[in-house]
């Protein structure tokens, strides 16, 4: 963590000022102690908005309204649901997401068109708008409210995932608060995820949406539980410059600042959907370093934690090394093999390309934690990219072949 | 299988006339019964070649010293080892690989570049040449040693992969036998696996190249296993004109006929690698058709059968077609949405883009079969394309995470 941020214990949505967010159970999903499948999050003044969507040629309505919506770089906030993608459903989707936010916009007396909608949960069913029109009404947003709302986007996630972090913007204490769900179809570029990110500061829209973008492209972007992508991911943004700090855009010297407290939120963010990632026990670290550029960096982090291979050695505790030389020379990015070096827990195993001796009981040893790590130098240049990915179990094989039968 | 086209029965790479072949236990693995690990297929005269290789940026030595003696267009054959992919070893790996073939080449009393090489195994360990040396005089290719050969060259097959098939070119019978390796680290464009093809029909040179890569590109670079590619894949088709049949040419009248066998024989060994894939215990076929380019349709149908979740679903017999959609969507194809109709096992389940009525009990029953179709309609165009994938297992999991330790 950058040393000007600090974390906020149990922070999450409604840490910063001027948010307020509920949910309730309304039967969209079984219920079991805790369920919630139906939420709101707003702020008490139109804030600016950042947004990122899914890239999937197949998109929920839910996410083709809210992205015609973002356009205009404003938003009072977002309803969002669980255990019901509103996704392959023809044109019925979109007349629902619109009712959704048309429910919930007049629950709480705001206009026509100031909430977004995001939904999650199967694909090919219709939302059961009897259910939604019978229990919206029951959600009341509180200053509290941030936990309740983080529980009502959960589907598979088994457990609530939210942080908050206070940075100073010339003297001023603001803070950024975040959570998301989401723990299989993930894959780079906007998976089965939703994200949502709000803070006090005052910022610039066109840079937060910039930010935005930028943030994803380092977290979100670049985690991977088993390389599927979804129909409905979103990630939202929302400033609304309750804590009277100075308006920070892009040629500010608080650009950067911020930039780097909304990188750690959504890093943060990011791993915890990792490492709850279904059936995962361990969290994979991919680092690449010393790569010609950026780009060559990214490529080969990602198919290194995007590997089946990988993740199967990695649940097994085996340093098969072999498998990441394959999954970097696959990747596309530009290396010379005999200048490659690999450390698995920072346990040197390959040097210039040739396995070095190593004792493979201490590396075995060494992969037994909830966290591995894999540097891979290229030692061609000085980019560095760090991309994060989950082990291949049993579990997520008997989780995935019987999730909606 | 085209009409003109008979199957011969226990065919393999030495079924054409003038191919002869052998294998012997040399101690690269551990021997079980039937074990073999280091095999000679070699053409009685010399033949014209055709040739593709991985395109993994790591390559084996036994890769890059085949591909450059490939670029003569003519060769006597091949040795090739199991149990050690000869890769990730630094420069002893191209000296290894040299001396493998001038050994090979010693025994039968051929010239020094008379022979190609192909490796597979276990990165990052150096051949045994002490072994190699000790053994491979021990060989004595035979007519009919077609089936020692494809035991020489499996690593976690469960079973030998070979087949022959005959046609008639101008009233004279040629024949093309193949044999082929691999069950992991399976992907589009030439994965851990690999074809010998052969053939005494007398295949103008520049025609065999094209026909070579066209046939692989509609068979091994359409199936996948686990999405990952390996360092050492090859596939090498002889063609030595044993046959005396006369000479086909791109314009030859009988080009296409050659063609039409050629893709058969690569087909039938792509789908005996899924089939047999690790852990696999079903086929996945998916069929894209009415696509707007061959692009698209094996874009579409590459990504369906490679996606974990899809895969994960066939295990559980589960007609969960979200995830088609999903795949479909993610795979880069133009596709409208709109326009997709879903079958499985022939069963209709998805018709312009959504769900349409059918009993999920039917679907789970008729996918309860070892090969199950998935066929996606894009209805906006005129191409198809086919891809070949296997179900994701417990068993695929439980073997990758412990196959070096």
């Amino acid at each position: 963590m950058a040393s000007m941020i600090e974390l906020i214990q149990n922070g999450g949505v409604t840490s910063p000022q001027g948010f307020i967010a509920g949910g309730v159970y309304s039967g969209l999903k079984t219920q079991e102690s805790d369920t919630l499948d139906l939420g709101i999050l707003i702020s008490e003044h139109e804030a600016n908005l950042g947004a990122v969507f899914s890239n999937n040629s197949v998109l929920s309505p839910s996410v083709t309204v809210s992205r015609s919506r973002a356009t205009t770089g404003k938003s009072m906030g977002v309803v969002a649901n669980s255990g019901c993608a509103n996704c392959c459903v023809g044109s019925q989707g979109e007349h629902d997401a619109i009712e959704m936010t048309t429910l919930a916009s007049q629950h709480l007396g705001l206009g026509e068109t100031d909430l977004l909608v995001c939904s999650t949960g199967m694909i090919g069913v219709e939302l059961p708008m009897a259910l939604i029109r019978q229990n919206i009404g029951n959600i009341t947003p509180h200053n509290d409210g941030g936990s309740e709302f983080a529980r009502s986007i959960m589907t598979t996630d088994s457990e609530e995932k939210h942080l908050a972090v206070s940075l100073d913007i010339e003297n001023t204490k603001v803070i950024i608060g975040g959570c998301a769900k989401g723990v299989g179809m993930i894959h780079p570029n906007m998976a089965t995820m939703l994200a949502f990110i709000t803070t006090d500061a005052d910022i610039d829209q066109k840079f937060l949406q910039d930010a935005t973008k930028k943030a994803a492209d380092l977290s979100f972007n670049m985690i991977s539980i088993d390389g599927d992508q979804s129909t409905n991911d979103t990630m939202l943004v929302f400033a609304n410059g309750g804590s009277g700090s100075a308006t920070i855009d892009e040629k500010s010297p608080y650009a950067e600042n911020f930039q780097e407290a909304l990188n750690y939120v959504c890093i943060e963010l990011a791993k915890k959907m990792v490492r709850d990632g279904e059936g995962a026990k361990r969290l994979i670290e991919v680092i690449v370093d010393n790569a010609p550029s950026l780009k060559d960096a990214q490529l080969a982090a990602r198919s290194v934690s995007d590997s089946m291979l990988v993740k199967a050695m990695v649940h097994g505790n085996d340093p098969n090394w072999g498998r990441v030389m394959m999954a970097v020379g696959n990747s596309g990015a530009k290396i010379e093999e005999s200048n490659l070096d690999i450390f698995i827990n920072e346990i040197h195993v390959v040097h210039e390309g040739k396995a070095i001796p190593y004792s493979i009981e201490a590396v075995v040893n060494a992969m037994d934690v909830p966290d591995v790590s894999i540097r891979i130098s290229l030692n061609t240049g000085n980019f560095n990219a760090t991309a994060w990915g989950c082990d291949l179990t049993e579990d997520y094989v008997i989780f995935n072949s019987a999730y909606s039968t």
